[in-house]
Parts: structure tokens; sequence; C-alpha cells
């Protein structure tokens, strides 16, 4: 089994800030009762999808939503996602996603979540990106987003 | 936004491996059509629950079922979720995950995952857990678990 | 297999309108991409969730929210659901619930949905609810809402 | 209000038995925890995803799986869906289908539910399902299926 656990870096370059001052856009979302377990809590799947709604949220505000990527025939499918749970969110909070493009490479771009409930830090994560065609085939990122590297 | 993107480690601190045969247990799950996406392949958010469903799996194939944990009143929270995404899965795909326990540690413990389908490794990831009282006051792994470290 | 589909009524006794104006609520919901499916349209269970999180929003707007039933150690359990399906529904469509409350018993209620984008109707659906308590046992609804029986 | 609830039919015309031998199949699913809700028990909308893999199983069986049907350019998206919830499902329950194809149309047919945790019954449903070519346009159902009707 201890080849299961070998000691290696991640592809996931980025340290998420908790500072809320570190992101430039924000998005916020209600919890669903759908999205909470029998913990009583939100299920830690769902953080993915509340980072992927902010993410299309940022897209849009920046000019380049994510329908007009797929109108010119690209995807951007998530190749590495990375949450931290901090402290539980509950139904009915309405949650702060801080979203941040954080690391801009030739093919693949990773962007950055803190997760606030008013001041209080409950999740951080980072999800890497590539761009490839409607068919799959891996493409290089539009220059707008090249440009935008931080 | 630089902030939000530090240069770090995380705390995830196993790379999973593509090898199978670095895993003890596997768990094989067919594709639900609701778990795809109009890109045509599973959302990412649905590794979670793949992996979540094979843990399940593994703890109840070791005699230690997970509701048996919540019959002591212990939960074991999802700190971290680390997910690479390799090749797509598509609707019907019979997809093996190969799972192993990768390190344990006083109040937390690491799970590593290869989904496979076939031959082909189309994901690898990793959860960090941590171990509570129904009530959410961390508390110290079960002694069985603390034994198995690898 | 003639047994498996005995014609006889539903407990759900409502047709739920088509016109807008017979509803006194309106909640905007943005379709996320978790929420398609390999056909590309919103996966049919997605619906139940909008609903819910249109009631939820209902029940908060008349000053009544969920979380205060659950305080009060109630919960309404949905009973039965049932949804038509009109127009198909797509990544990024705005939709509106139209909502009400559409029938009320001693044990049970009745919530009618409008799904429309822009004039268009989507879908209509019908949840029946009942009421118990936090350990599961039926009990009365509340005297409030047994005085809003349409 | 009112017009919100006229009463009259639904187009779901079939009553799901609890009597088990009215059904010709089976298929078994072991509830995922992502699938519970903080009242404990699975969310409503998850019963959907039961049957839709419970369906795919049928037709796979039958010798005409739902991939077939897609790569003949054929969808049966569903028209309306139908749930009574009869008892509560809990993490970890194995719950049986019953599946039973119900009634055939010229253009859509109705498949009947029964959802069972050993003899006890849990949840009926029916959905009413449509065909289209995969560009969305209505078409008859394919000539194996007319023949099928019960």
């Amino acid at each position: 089994m201890a080849e299961a656990g070998k000691l290696a870096p991640v592809r996931v370059t980025i340290e998420p800030s908790v500072d809320p001052s570190a992101y430039a856009f924000t998005h916020d979302i209600r919890v669903r009762f759908v999205e909470t377990d029998a913990m009583g809590i939100v299920h830690h799947s769902n953080y993915l999808a509340y980072f992927e709604e902010s993410r299309v949220a940022y897209l849009r505000h920046i000019g380049h939503p994510f329908t007009a990527w797929r109108d010119e025939g690209l995807e951007s499918p998530v190749l590495e996602s990375f949450v931290q749970y901090r402290q539980p969110l509950r139904f009915d909070d309405v949650l702060t996603v801080h979203v941040a493009l954080a690391a801009v490479a030739r093919a693949s771009f990773q962007m950055a979540y803190l997760v606030a409930v008013g001041t209080a830090a409950h999740a951080t994560g980072v999800t890497v990106h590539g761009c490839t065609t409607t068919e799959g085939r891996p493409t290089r990122l539009p220059a707008w987003l090249r440009k935008m590297a931080p």
C-alpha cells in the first residue's frame, strides 16, 4: 500500500489566501437544503459546484461569459481540484465566494477561491483548467486570457 | 490579486499512484446519466461521491462500517480533497475505484484513490479526514485506525 | 405486469396553472453547469431542487422561514412530487419559478410551481408536504398555515 | 392564487402498485451518503436518479441498452415524473427498485417503480417518456418498444 502514497508535489501550485482583499471578485450563494447531508452540513462535493457557479459569474463579469466560450467551440475542462474545508456550512447560510485568476500558463490556468460567511473563512480551494475544442482536443488558451496572467 | 496565489505546500502530502497494485481494495461503480453534464462527460464534482462510496465500501470490507462509526457517535468529516482528472468518464462506463489508506496521523488520515476503466487511469485523488464527535468536537482517531498506519 | 399499472387517481389533486398571474410569488434561479446532463439540458431531477429553493424563498417572504420551522422542532417532508417538463432548460438560463400555496388540509399542504424563462412555460409541478416533529412523528400543520388555505 | 390550483387530472395515468409481484425486473442500489440531507434521510430529488439508474438497467436487461438508443440518434426525455414518498430511506440502506413498463402509446411510454427495502414499500413512482432525435425533434417510439405494450 505504501506505493499508493508517495510524497510528491501536485500540479496545483497555488495556496489560496484566506484574506478577502486578495480576491478581485465576489459572488453570493445561499445554501440549498438539497446540498446538506446527514451530518447536518453542506456535503463536501457541493463546494466544487459553488466554485463553478462563481467562476461562471466571474467570467461573465469580465466580459467573457462561458456561454461565449462554448459558442466559439471551446471548453475549459477541470484538470485538478483542491478544497480545504475549514468550517462547515449549513442550510440557508449565505456564503460569499471570493474569486481570483491566480495563475496562467500556455495551456492551463488556475482559479483560487475563498468561501466566507461574513468575515469567517469556511473554505478555500483551487481549480486548474485546460482549454479544449468541443471535440475534446487540447488547444491554446484564448489570447485575452493569456494577457490576464497575474 | 497576487496574494490570492501564494506558492505554498498543501496539507495533502500524498500523491496517489496510477499503479493499481499500490491499492489494497477495489470497488466498481457504473456511471449514472444524472452524473453527466453538457460536455457529455461526468461532471467533476461527482468524483468526490465516487470516492466516498468507495471509501464506505472499503470501511465495510475491513469490518469497520461507517454506520458503526456513527452509532459510536463519531464522524469523519472531509478536511481536504484533491482530484486529478486524467481522462473523462462517460455515461454507462463501469469504473473501478482502487482505494488505499495512505497515511494516518493522530487526528487525521488520508485516503488515496485511483479511478480506472479497465487498465486506463481516468483519475486519481486524495481525501484527508478528521475525526469528530457527532456534535462536531474534534477527537482522536479510533485505536484500530491508528494501528493501520501504513 | 398489468398490475403494476392500475389506472387510479393520485393524491396530488392540483393541476398547476401555466398562467403566471395565478401565482403570488416569484423567485429567480440561474442554471448551473453541474445541473445539465449529456443531452445538453437540465437533468429532470434538478427541478425538485428548484422547487425547493423557491419554496424556501416563499416561506421566508411570508415571514415563516423554514429555519424557524426547524428551530420549533418541525419538518415538512415531501410526501409526493409531480413535474411536467414542457420545454428543456439550458445552462445559464435564468428561470423564474412562480410559487403558490395551492391547497391546505389538516395534516398536509400542496404547493404549485410554474417554471418560466421570460414568458415561456418550461415546466409545472406540485409538491405535497406533511408536517412532522424532528423525530419524524406526524403532527398538525402550524395554525398560521391552516389559516392561509386558499 | 386559486387559479394556480385547478382540480384536474394529470397525464400520468398509472398508479404504481406496492405489490412486488406486479413488476418484472428488479435492481438494487445502496444509498450514498451524498444522497442524504439534514433531515437524516435521502433527499426526495434522488428518487428520480434511482428510477433512472433502474430504468437504464431494465433496458440493458431486455437487450435495448440506452447507449444503443443514443447510438441510433434517439433520446427518451422525461415528460413527467411522479413520486410518492411512503417511508424515508437512510444512509447505507440497500433498496430494491422494482421496474415495469406500464403503458405504451404512439409517442410516449410510462414506467412504474416500487422502491422497497426488504418487504417494506418505501416509495412508488411513474415516469412518462417521449422519444426524440438527438436534435430534440419528437419522433415515433422504436417498433420493439411499441410491441411491448402491456
